[in-house]
């Protein structure tokens, strides 16, 4: 389980990034807590950082059910390409919210795969 | 823990179907990202989405922690009453925000008494 | 694992009364749902909950990580750190919202000391 926990480790620390970067959002474009609204590039470090908890909370149970039916090495390879659609999805939101597609979908489709093998492996596991 | 496994990977689906629906929305109502105000219908289904990220964060801990001291069968089907009163919460909140609360309860309930549960099992086994 | 788990229950259980606060701040200010903005201390109580949420999804799983690998004793008390810590940040951001750095910082330094000790755990524990 190593890798699933270094992965599990990589995607907390890139999304703490995240967080980072909207508390520096916050004093550069002057949105005084508490409010996270007022300015769209603010605005736009506030989406990816709730975008990116909003699937964390998904990707990180179905990654470690999945662990527990399938390879570790397979898991984590997934959890892999979920690290990396986030970072593109980062780059995109920042710059252009219209073109954010292609990172959430590298990143959504990841935990979605790894929710879908965590049921096949518990549905069967349930049938023997 | 197969039956633990299998409301987890429900209760995570339940979660995505709602997330889905808010970019249905978004685009519905013409809620252009990263805005998350602006359309009352739109912000339903929002608050539908946050406020189960904000308990599915509690329920799903409590589910596992729950079921490390009691039997997984009764664990599991505590929440399942979790996964029916979402689903109450979110057909409520989507069509008049002022009586969600039943489904509010049928949900938050669940959470509560496994969290509970938890605690109640984790203390006995600590003064043994 | 006991310890871990007890500090688990609490730290779900501090979270849902920030969240039991949002809904009685929600009534006195006035602020109806779906709305949360419209009311400077509404959005502060709702800001603290929000910010717990954050920090939570990355604290638990960095816990329970990082008693994989170092003294369950240990990894409890920076988590017992944690929990005093939020309750700090709470107090301060309800009453003056500038003066929320150091229960913040009492906060997140445990939840990243957590995440830092669990990816040196699984590191030193893969070169073996």
């Amino acid at each position: 389980m190593i890798l699933v926990e270094i992965v599990t480790v990589l995607a907390l620390l890139q999304y703490l990034t995240f967080a980072a970067l909207v508390g520096r959002a916050r004093v550069k474009c002057s949105v005084k807590a508490p409010a996270t609204t007022g300015h769209e590039v603010f605005e736009r470090f506030y989406r990816v950082q709730m975008n990116t908890l909003e699937l964390l909370v998904v990707f990180l149970p179905a990654m470690w059910l999945a662990a527990r039916y399938w390879s570790p090495a397979l898991v984590s390879g997934i959890g892999a390409i979920y690290l990396v659609g986030r970072f593109m999805y980062f780059r995109a939101y920042t710059r252009e919210p219209s073109t954010r597609s292609l990172g959430f979908n590298l990143s959504l489709g990841p935990a979605l795969l790894l929710l879908l093998a965590a049921l096949v492996g518990a549905v069967l596991a349930g049938l023997k």
